[in-house]
């Protein structure tokens, strides 16, 4: 079955507490090399049948209204995934 | 600065709790469409400079050892995102 790949990322301005603990973690473990680390979410939607572009469509809604909070969040990718 | 995205996402065998909570949410609010959500982390790593096979290798490093769990989660990708 098609699945449907949502990404969520907190808003680039937004202070991302989770992000730069792991950002501080890496550098003390001597991988100095990233910086900036961001965390989201990565949604898997599986769908019985085509995706079609209504399907798609309502991806997009529920990716908006249910899976993100857009005062924080932004649903940067929608992908279908065979 | 170029950044690269590590996808992970909980074993396909394990129980996603999180996931079967959205799933039944979904159905309830109409969106019958979408079956079997499954919700897992999308990293984001900036780095400094260009990403040399060495740094790539340090971030699926990273990723194996630090930024997932092993036991009970996959990383399922990681590419590089100008």
């Amino acid at each position: 079955m098609p699945t449907i790949v949502v990404d969520v990322m907190p808003k680039a301005e937004l202070l991302d507490p989770q992000g730069k603990a792991v950002t501080g973690s890496l550098a003390r473990l001597g991988h100095g090399a990233f910086q900036n680390v961001r965390i989201g979410k990565r949604i898997e939607l599986t769908v019985e049948g085509e995706v079609t572009d209504e399907v798609l469509a309502e991806a997009r809604t529920v990716a908006d209204e249910i899976l993100s909070n857009a005062v924080i969040e932004d649903v940067v990718n929608i992908e279908v995934v065979e």
